[in-house]
């Protein structure tokens, strides 16, 4: 039975934030990505998938003529599925950054860079993200595709980050040129590591919450270094077990 | 004085990796790219700019009306200045790779990542980088953007890596997912770091000249780090200072 043309309006409009809001509901495509994110248990509420698609496990596929997916694909190069999810959002107990490592996300922008962000906080097992309401949306396709997955591993937050850091008791790690030597860090149990814009680094309401300014060692001439590589680099050591 | 047509077309031209080989000319546009470039001693051969742009220094500007800019931009919003340098390819002499710490991309696509690794290895002061052939072209607009000013300051080679570590005397570091924990490396007076493209990894004559295999410890279920996150880690570690 072929989409309907509101159908198919309803899936094009995921395009947009404001839509997704509205409908509760954000669009992934491609093979690899909703692969890894069936794989990861993900529970997508509608699959859309031409015959070139075999379905990973029981979910439940509406075919479609490779027509339709063109025009329910958000590319100009439709790929051979298309999934729908469900916006979730667990809201941020308080005192919930009090416990385990956090990784706060201060306006970062670029989709990509926060979807490398999410696989940092994955890789180093970290016990959440919270993400400024400012920065890359979440359910942008771009976000979840450089999430290579962990999108489906990693518990994440939106919320005002100077709010959510205000009265915490873990310390509030942010890097700049002028702090500690990250290498002097100990393995902490509670922290939070609090990561800036590439343009403008952190916002002061969140600056004026650090209580430890960290500094990775410079050798040459770069001003800086890429947000996630920065992160990187900050949870690499925080993982580290104590030296003997 | 107006640029006439030819000139026009050859600016434009050089979007196409074909046109600079040809011409043996690169364009890079925007004013912060441009600023930090010529900060860093960059010798451009060419400048255009309207009048919106105050030039650094002495470099000699040719004016152009908003029109003629939007003309020869490579981008639908041009910036207010265009920068034309000269190809300049450093031959990598034999036994080059035996002192002192490279970084060798193999295969890696993404500009945005071979701009980023450019920075990596320039905030460590790696000693130069070589970049496989196959992979981001060094004097794409997208690779030199992201690079933030590294371009200027990182000595990059393009060869073909499997022949270039052919008979050296330095470790070849690789990452995996099975080698030794990293954080066991000691500081290495001369090392070569091989970094796979995140889709493919290490091309199999690549992979053959690798003598040491690291690992970053991993707490979590993703499958991999970013390729510049996992190199700006192995870097920070190989300058940490041996431990007491």
């Amino acid at each position: 039975m072929p989409l309907t043309k509101a159908e198919i309006s309803r899936l094009r409009s995921l395009q947009e934030k404001k839509h997704r809001e509205a409908l509760g509901l954000f669009v992934v495509e491609g093979e690899k990505v909703i692969g890894e994110l069936l794989a990861a248990g993900f529970p997508f509420a509608e699959l859309y998938a031409t015959e070139a698609w075999a379905p990973a496990g029981t979910a439940a596929v509406t075919r479609v003529s490779p027509t339709e997916m063109a025009r329910i694909s958000h590319y100009p190069t439709p790929a051979s599925v298309l999934a729908v999810g469900r916006l979730a959002r667990a809201p941020l107990a308080p005192g919930a950054l009090d416990r385990g490592l956090t990784l706060a996300l201060d306006g970062i922008q670029d989709p990509g860079n926060v979807g490398t962000l999410l696989r940092i906080a994955d890789w180093f097992a970290l016990d959440r993200v919270v993400l400024a309401p400012d920065g890359a949306d979440l359910f942008s396709q771009k976000v979840i595709n450089a999430s290579m997955g962990s999108f489906a591993r990693v518990r994440v937050h939106t919320a005002p980050l100077a709010e959510a850091l205000a009265g915490g008791t873990a310390p509030v790690l942010g890097c700049d040129l002028g702090g500690e030597d990250v290498h002097a860090l100990p393995a902490l149990r509670d922290a939070v590591i609090v990561i800036g814009s590439e343009g403008r680094g952190l916002s002061p309401a969140v600056a004026a919450r650090v209580t430890r300014r960290v500094t990775i060692p410079k050798f040459g001439g770069a001003e800086s270094l890429n947000a996630a590589v920065a992160a990187g680099i900050v949870c690499d050591q925080l993982r580290r077990p104590a030296r003997g």
